[in-house]
């Protein structure tokens, strides 16, 4: 058995996630390791709140994050706020609403799906119908940025609707947190966890949440205890609640923090609305030349998230052989389909630091001369020349 | 609001946890993020688990690093092992058994609890007792290395029992894997779960587990679905199951995981039994000065931790007066009390790579000068000399 330090390749990271980290973070991440209940390292844990604020654009209190990976915060929103015999609506258009699935019924409660086409946005007119038939639902849940296709559903109004029939919503954010607006006051969002290695360019393993005072109500009264004591909020919020004295509940991923805070710092020094606009223009000429090399998007132009590009394969390309040589020859990471799409699409990521003209050159680039091995290819350079007029405006 | 970047003090770490990282493992969590699912990340994972299987000593397959804390560790047990209905006896000599508790509740299980006096191992005895007037009891639980008072119990002998009257072991490693002997295969041990930022001194986050051919059949045996999807073992083992392919069913923590590499590459350099050495002779230099200076140890000596060193605060000195104290002049953590402990020790851990000479006289010489300011010291610089005597052998 080798007992060597491991030493990974430099990558170019664009696929659905973890999207290429910031050295600002990889940096942040190697400081000194100092006692999850020092004060100087509690005064950090208050700034970080802060800064998870203005990326979600919130004023909740209970805005902090999960000291475990998105699937994790997830399971965070549905633990504490499903009580068995709760009825939830489960909007489907992709990999993570059947996960949302598994969650409720985990928790007891009763999933009514509301099934859309993978690569479509919710439907919101089935959901109104789904709450209309069903009018003892508590919680609607849906994905705001599906990661699996890359179609992004309509938050603002899915959350409107759920409030009409008194319903919280539940949201996932995972890919759409720092890369497409995102505005869980103005939306009234009521529960919404993300994950740092998609847009906050940040490694994977925590996950910024969300509460809102209502879904903060429905926990307080729950009659039965929370199944998860790792996840409980009525006993994390001892310890990421407000200023002043923290009770210990478990000991926080001190570096990992470290690391998201520089995260956010970075997010804040660009502005919000500055990264979701670089994301928008550098889709655009990603898109330009995906599409000039011959490629098609599964996910219709006004439902498509910019910073996951979800493109067909074409005919009789061998999907993993190229993937392969993408990463082989480039280092060059895209994704593969995930779930029914699997061997169908690949999943071009343009996510935090990765979403820049160099990389558009360098994925476009790469492709052209993959794809050129194997298929007959456009006329090399086409793809190129598409993204290059796009960025030149 | 503040949008500077965080720079943590340099501290020494000898508290509960986490200690201190040797710099080789910030190192290496600061080298650059590749995917998760990439074929170098994939063979790196197949070396920690052979790494792993090495630390904890044992051939278990299912030996890998859960991505959370060493709760969710712990929560990774009792979800997967506990049944609604299930009789559980928990063994109670501190905070972590209390702890135990909570998780049999929320799985629905029945909790027959064994309680010693904080400071105490488990009794084998009282144990015995439980299992024969509970004969329908499942699993035995109980804490290794008691965190919260210094006590270590007997896992080899607890095990036995347990055995004999059917049942499988949970086991508590947080605090002991890699500081103190822990043979998991010899003693038979059906599921056990350890934090990264005690003994491995890796920062905090991650919580190595293994588990038992016996404990794997009770799973896959179960009738009921695993309350967590996050830590469903049915689920995580796709991920980090046997060799080859690999299913996606969280992120990784991709950084964190190679922090835990170095980790437990720099163990297997030293060897294990050096380790388990290494931290027995310290803890007696250290011990040989707290005694000087006239500090009582709260566990008996032959049922004492090397790594977790509680000792009772002397009458009058002000508990939080000191330890602030030490932080701010030496920049030296030490623990507080726990639980019913709070107020009334100190917890000075000498963990990993914070278990070494120069730490012990750093703690010695500190705590000489700050005590010597609030109480009538004992003769400045004997408590130095008594340490430099065991040290030289």
């Amino acid at each position: 058995m080798t007992t060597k330090s491991f030493h990974p390749p430099q990558r170019t990271l664009m696929g659905p996630g973890p999207s290429d980290v910031n050295p600002r973070i990889l940096e942040a991440m190697s400081r000194p390791t100092i006692g999850h209940l020092d004060p100087v390292f509690v005064a950090m844990m208050d700034e970080m709140k802060e800064l998870l604020k203005y990326a979600f654009q919130t004023q909740n209190e209970l805005t902090m994050p999960v000291s475990a990976p998105g699937s994790a915060g997830m399971e965070t929103c549905f633990v504490n706020l499903v009580e068995p015999g709760d009825k939830v609506i489960v909007c489907q258009n992709g990999v993570f609403g059947g996960r949302m699935k598994e969650n409720v019924e985990r928790c007891g409660g009763t999933a009514v799906m509301v099934e859309d086409d993978w690569g479509k946005a919710v439907d919101p007119n089935k959901v109104e119908e789904a709450l209309k038939a069903n009018p003892d639902a508590k919680i609607v849940a849906f994905v705001h940025a599906e990661t699996s296709t890359g179609a992004q559903s309509d938050a603002k109004t899915l959350t409107e609707i759920a409030h009409r029939h008194d319903c919280l919503t539940i949201v996932d954010a995972v890919t759409s947190l720092g890369g497409t607006p995102l505005r869980v006051d103005d939306w009234a969002i009521d529960a919404i966890y993300s994950g740092t290695q998609k847009c906050l360019s940040c490694t994977p393993g925590l996950s910024p949440v969300s509460f809102s005072e209502r879904a903060l109500e429905k926990i307080r009264k729950r009659s039965s205890k929370v199944q998860s004591w790792f996840l409980d909020l009525n006993l994390v919020m001892g310890y990421w609640g407000g200023a002043g004295k923290r009770a210990y509940h478990h000991t926080a991923p001190i570096n990992a923090l470290y690391g998201l805070h520089e995260a956010l710092v970075i997010l804040k020094e660009e502005g919000l609305e500055n990264a979701w606009a670089r994301h928008a223009k550098h889709h655009q000429a990603l898109r330009a030349g995906l599409e000039a090399m011959g490629l098609n998007f599964v996910v219709h132009a006004e439902e498509r998230l910019p910073q996951l590009n979800a493109v067909t394969i074409p005919e009789g390309v061998d999907d993993a052989a190229v993937r392969t040589t993408l990463l082989k020859d480039y280092s060059l990471e895209i994704g593969a389909g995930l779930g029914v799409m699997a061997g169908k699409v690949w999943r071009i990521g343009l996510m935090g630091h990765a979403c820049n003209a160099r990389n558009v050159y360098l994925c476009l680039g790469a492709l052209d001369d993959v794809l050129g091995r194997v298929k007959a290819p456009v006329e090399h350079g086409v793809a190129l020349a598409a993204a290059q007029q796009v960025l030149a405006g």
